[in-house]
């Protein structure tokens, strides 16, 4: 039983490999009559595009999604909206050489094991390039959040060992996208930034944090037991390639805290129900309290090198990997809009089952 | 859309509040013929238990697993196994003061903003009491992995500040349980178990880490792209009360390595693909590769305190919450036999869901 | 992967065996603060019941629900409602000599095929009284359903050769539990019994047709494509034991009709969209127009006869069934309350499904 | 919460309207290994298309199927099936004059009163040209099946009043597409073929019903309780547009049968268990029992006139709907094949479903 769809009533659906003929996918459950900003979204995609800048692979994809129905006069009809990027910059014979190979860290081995057979082309369905679907999906997912006042924001914490220290209060969200890096501080982005160039003239690569922020999310999103609101939301971010950790409000700090410290204090003001701190990153009990939603993704450093490596082929002898082939040096800026899009993925899902809690 | 179910082919539904006549919950997709020991099925509710020992709640709950269905002769018939555990110490009297008060860092608030209308009693569904049934269908998931050689093992590796820094491969993880702590090694054991004396003399509460280690798992379970080994485990993990985060293989470390440090070199060895380091914490692409599966899981102070806070009530007036009821300093103990079972259902899950990978 | 869950939003899941200790089920998706008639529940239950009359089998089992959770103070609270039937009359003795027979037309060797392994008293999983559980879930359903007006009827309109003729539109159908075996004419109904009657005497049973009225259905419930709502209905109907065929508005005749007879005129009155004839039973395109929705279901003779029969064993050898055990000569009296139950079970889930159509 | 997908592991979620750019769909959950034979889905495809004979609708539709992934060198990779079926003969002005009308027995009215905002073009979503996909999808699912010696018929037995009254049994099965009525009994399809030209000439249309036969199923396919293999095929016919019945095995015929006359009695021979009779249809509780599936599929005749009807439009005003615009005089004859992929979708997935009965 396979994995390619996430979320209950507002769902995404995603096929393709890196070097098939196209990737796209399938978004069932919008509800009719949203007036789609179809520029929106395809600015989402540019975000995540490769070829940007000089930080990013330079493989040369142009990412035109295309949509192919569920979309009537500009808005929504309710049925599924079917959408499609063609793959442009296929060069299948780069991949040839690594045909038989099982690079390190990387899907090959585990996909020859499970399936006996496998499109080895750029890692086929293992590539991050599917990734580009999740971002179609999470810009309309983010418009059906608009709707509610809902605000999705993701920027880039920690690149290696350079991190951005001030707490997220302290910045402007609204600049994440100014840089290169994808970082509302400047002189962290500069930071960041040195240190993939840095990486990139050395061969290697870095992994990093990003840290998500949701304002304005109405309290009683979320449901109890196993779809907590956070559950979701870790299970989403953890989806995303090269993802090996997640935390929420407290995170892992919260291991050292004492209850007595830990606790968020009620208040009401202005009719409002609030905390006077948030520890609890917006989620109580699996279900938002309206307090801002807070959570951080650790992303290893990518695996592709342009080093040569030690492995074995499929046949078990030993080989080398050559340090060729386009890649990111880090991933994490093009990381940012995914973040975002799986975020709203979970939050719009969540919305939508709401609606039935009560008669 | 309620989220009381987990997994897709072994899956549990569970239902029941912490003061209700009994919880419960009813397993699927257990294949047929599988031979129950019901005695370990039981000694593992017992691990989980209140009122084990000075460091957990003295709420008296005998928690007999009584099944229903689904078993016959000894062996699973491959229906569904319905099971209950009767709550017998409800004394719903105690809660009758919290009745329209929310309690700091508690559920109470978003309950009522989610529903109009909650069960306050002891928490209602938001209780931990619900993973008692988490704890029945894991034991069962584990016997069935038994037969496919795969041991899950789980321990507590921190208790607010203090640490077991020794890697797990130093520990003799069959040790956990000797212990009223659950953590195999002997000093970290005494230590955790001063530190959650102190704090509940102290009337405050605890947080810290579990660690996971799954051995034997076969290369291939898992799905591409959302339904990711890890990521259906981390959703597993969140899902658990007080949980706050989660890492798996390298973690948050990842952040600061390099690729040239965090790739895993594979070898073949005895006719059997591994790797010389294990940075990926035996899942490639969200699958399995055969090697030890590890993670970590970050849990909050239990928000329940034996000191006075404030807090405002229903109708938004301040109020001040009396430190009483019954509860534990610091729930790490019990909690890993819950970490074990939802382990384990996460990978009988998996495990079936391979069977339909290939012709 | 089995099949013990139906619905989606509005969702029950059943576990329970014949002769096991006890049937029941988990209900969720209920919306919060639904004021239950709990007798109603156990009055649907009732009519359902064995032993209630000659026409039906002398099993002797009061079917006593008793809810476990989800409801406090008598309203819903959101969380699942889980649910017990205790097996009272289990009798296993009365099933040993076919513990390794093939009762023809039973489900018998499917079980064994499949499972390799069956509890063989009383038919185990596959015995009728496992729509006890429906009963609960779909007077629960009916109560939701009420709230918006909607009603659903289900009677007798055939059984063996006899049949009522009369359109449901000249029956009174408040009038269907007024008689044992639950038609509102009485005159089919004194048939029906005699019907019934004469084939107990020759040992022997009968099967008939139910038919199900669904009135004041709002337009827009029932989704495009695969679930369809008479799709989904005729799903929950062949669901049920002994159910061999299901047919909507026009049904069968329609095959024989022409399009130009077929189309159902519409037609504005007291600014409701109305159709004036209904050859499309209340549904068009898979989605409800606001007119009645009518259907018919087929039932097959019971397959217990007080017959002896021919049949094999496990080991393949020719064994007589002897004629005896405790069934009903007919089920269709007792099967009117299963048709309504998973009628308002369908109706309840596309109800709340609805709920997100539009923004 | 919307209806797009079918099935649970192999599965085929589909989009598009039918005159938008395309429509398609992704398979999900077939095997990895399995060689295709791309030329036979497209003979299948041919055979549902539009535009075949003198007894379909002229719209011009190549209904060439692109696959873009899912496939490498020429076999199944486990991964999803994405595939797209263009639309060419949009025509979209041709439906301008029904744009605010609420064409007789069609969907349009519902559409709007579920979304309020439709795509009114050729009926949108509604259309029978979203079926293609499932055409594809079965076709697929028939290969996987094949593979396990399952073969699956369909073909033609009544339109209108004509009727074909020998059983399957004295068929050529082989011979259903040897003429343009999907009839093997030349008698009958000359019969049927009059009937159509007939109703043709009239502007009116006919109905009609398929027989579908499945052989050579292994005993074991289909869930207990809710996931009946034939309630599982009763929603995948109900599915299709313009179906009304559905019965299999003895059927309706069941509901005027004795006990004894109904009951299939066991044997064995060769080794396997069969039974004498086939009143049962393949299927005993819920699950296959090796016998032939059999079941009946009766059609409503098509709404589209070539007549002028009354009507109304969204402002309530009568209008009338001229008879014109390109349609089928009666369906039955492209609806074999899609009943055949439907049928072999069901049996797919339940085949995979079944490979975790047991350990």
């Amino acid at each position: 039983m396979s994995g390619n769809r996430f979320g209950k009533i507002f769902s995404l659906t995603t096929f393709g490999e890196s070097h098939g003929t196209a990737i796209g996918g399938i978004i069932e459950g919008c509800p009719a009559g949203l007036v789609l900003d179809l520029e929106q979204i395809q600015l989402e995609l540019d975000r995540r595009r490769p070829g940007q800048s000089k930080l990013t692979t330079q493989r040369k994809e142009s990412d035109q999604v295309q949509f192919l129905s569920g979309i009537f006069e500009g808005k929504t009809t309710g049925t599924p909206i079917g959408f499609l990027i063609p793959n442009q910059d296929q060069k299948s014979k780069d991949y040839n050489h690594i045909k038989e190979t099982y690079r390190p860290s990387h899907a090959d081995y585990v996909y020859q094991a499970k399936y006996g057979h496998r499109d080895y082309r750029g890692g086929g369905r293992s590539s991050a390039r599917e990734t580009a679907c999740r971002v179609v999906a999470g810009a309309i997912a983010e418009q059906l959040l608009a709707k509610e006042g809902v605000e999705v924001y993701a920027f880039v914490q920690q690149v290696g060992k350079e991190q951005l220290k001030k707490p997220y209060q302290a910045l402007d969200l609204s600049q994440t996208f100014s840089n290169a890096v994808r970082c509302p501080d400047a002189e962290a982005a500069s930071r960041f930034t040195a240190a993939i160039e840095k990486a990139k003239k050395q061969g290697d690569t870095l992994g990093g944090v990003i840290q998500a922020v949701v304002r304005a999310c109405p309290a009683g999103w979320g449901e109890p037991v196993f779809d907590k609101l956070h559950a979701d939301l870790a299970k989403a971010m953890l989806s995303i390639n090269a993802v090996k950790g997640f935390e929420y409000g407290s995170g892992f700090q919260a291991a050292e805290m004492k209850g007595s410290e830990h606790n968020d204090e009620f208040y009401k003001e202005d009719g409002k129900v609030k905390t006077k701190s948030n520890f609890s990153g917006g989620i109580q009990g699996g279900i938002s309290n309206g307090e801002d939603i807070y959570f951080r993704i650790a992303f290893k450093p990518v695996a592709t090198l342009m080093r040569d490596q030690k492995s074995i082929n499929q046949a078990g002898e030993a080989v080398e990997v050559k340090g060729k082939g386009r890649h990111d040096p880090c991933v994490l800026p093009r990381a940012v809009p995914i973040v975002r899009a799986m975020t709203a993925l979970v939050l719009a899902d969540h919305f939508l089952r709401s609606k039935s809690n009560t008669l």
